[in-house]
């Protein structure tokens, strides 16, 4: 056994060489970062807490809760049509992660910088007595004027969703054994889904100049779609026999109807929900088959200010909760 | 009793006036927040993370938290030249925080945003089942190229050192009551040191052309010095008596002398400590009286790589402890 690396040597040893793609993280060495957006771009931020035992099981796999945190800012980004350009990056650890707790993490972390091709810029490691808590900041960069919004959906326009509704929360259920009746393949799809979302970066740039409005699934598409409704300042009708199921969630809800509540109320879905104008169907639709991803028309924007989940005879379905409230 | 608000209530409520300066904040209200730097200006970006019983006591004053969590970042962008622009604000509160708390510590964070005037720009609240933990990311803007760094001291120059040293690590004590001999109102000075560290913003945009090198002392001026020398790539030799001490530390070093140990390793300063040349000491005077704060010539730079604390003798100190672990 190596003896322990204090604080220093796990940041020179573990995170600096994340920092390597971009110069001006200095190294993790200064006060701090510099940073400058190139000419005619401007920088989305995002910044999310993760707890331990709120938003993460506890033992789940330092790789996994690295990819996490970084995704679920990625996702944010994703909503917005920005790409990823740097991030800040801090946890608070308990002395149980020791130096290969770590070593597992920054592999996570460089995995998804990677894919998405971002870097870290700095950040803060501490010491705590209570549970694992991560935070990261996440800088996009998006074309001047350009970002997606929540605010610019008009009544007579198609809501679209992405990809299919429910594998986070249904994943959560089955990460902590709550299907045994299940195909194994399917619990272990949907665990996977709840440990690592999909952050939909290619999309949401493609979305602009497409989508009215957007945001990303996270807190339930029931409480998502009502905030989304609210900034634009009208009503959204959705359609729930037009939501894409997973193979794995369909079998869920065909063992157990009331499944079904969850699926439209649970979070960690990190897909993007949107309006656009309804000449921009047969767009969107190749858009799908380019990015290779459901892109399903779920509903429309009308005057008012309502949600209403309608089931297949177009009456409203009344739910016994509207928000999945894990924070 | 009002009924508690929800998170996005809290939101609304607490935090939303917080980001009005903001227009890029969107009102908290979106995925994330847009932000341009002006024209000829780049970001300096910082984020410090607390938690409560390592970096703040249990029981401390949600105003005061919220204003030391600032006031830890803002002094990261001091040691870099850079003046506040907005920051992006996490916070896991455990149940016992509740509306009022919330409304204290927003209070703080106001007080702050106009002292040192900047703006929230986004963020994220949740819930944990452990302590307190903050997090905040400042951008704050400083000249293109001009970022006051670690590494440009060149041996020969002065090593300088804003306001007086130790009053942050003895204030820590004096809250834990641990002076019960020394005046009550140097107890107080320190203590109230420790929560609000005064973060040296003016003094550091005005350092830039004067300072080769600068950072925040917040670990112990040993270790932190330690840090400056090995980015700059030279020798540091501190002559211990030309530390200025505040009455509250000098007084305290009077009655037991064997802690002058911690005012030179203990962490929590916030002053900043940089390099000069020879020829700057008359402008760096007039610029200690123009801001009307002590600035000591405590030591110089020089070829190697090590940093000695030299006695009244120039003799070397040995200590027992070369840095503060608080985190």
């Amino acid at each position: 056994m190596a003896a322990p690396l204090g604080e220093f040597g796990r940041i020179a040893r573990f995170l600096a060489p994340l920092a390597e793609g971009c110069p001006g993280a200095l190294g993790l060495k200064d006060d701090g970062a510099v940073l400058s957006p190139p000419d005619g771009w401007e920088i989305a931020a995002t910044k999310d807490m993760l707890v331990e035992g709120v938003h993460f099981l506890p033992g789940d796999a330092p790789r996994d809760l690295a990819r996490k945190m970084l995704r679920v800012n990625l996702s944010d980004l994703a909503s917005m049509g920005a790409r990823p350009w740097v991030y800040l990056l801090s946890f608070a650890l308990p002395k149980r992660c020791d130096d290969d707790w770590l070593s597992a993490f920054a592999d996570g972390l460089a995995m998804d910088q990677q894919e998405f091709a971002f870097s870290l810029a700095g950040g803060d490691s501490v010491s705590t007595p209570g549970p694992i808590v991560m935070d990261a900041v996440l800088l996009g960069l998006v074309e001047q004027g350009r970002a997606l919004r929540r605010t610019g959906a008009q009544a007579g326009e198609d809501l679209w969703l992405s990809g299919t509704l429910g594998d986070g929360a249904l994943g959560l259920l089955a990460a902590q054994g709550g299907f045994p009746t299940l195909d194994y393949v399917h619990q272990e799809a949907l665990a996977a889904r709840y440990r690592l979302p999909r952050p939909r970066i290619a999309l949401g740039r493609r979305l602009i100049g497409l989508a009215t409005a957007a945001m990303d699934v996270s807190d339930g598409l029931a409480a998502d779609a009502a905030k989304l409704a609210a900034a634009s300042g009208l009503a959204l009708d959705i359609d729930t026999p037009t939501i894409p199921l997973s193979d794995a969630v369909a079998e869920a809800v065909a063992q157990d109807a009331e499944l079904f509540e969850r699926v439209l109320t649970g979070g960690d879905d990190y897909e993007l929900l949107f309006t656009a104008p309804v000449e921009k169907r047969s767009e969107i639709k190749m858009l799908a088959q380019e990015l290779d991803m459901p892109l399903a028309r779920i509903g429309r924007a009308l005057a008012g200010d309502s949600v209403r989940l309608l089931d297949k005879d177009g009456a409203p379905l009344s739910l016994a909760r509207t928000g999945w409230v894990h924070g």
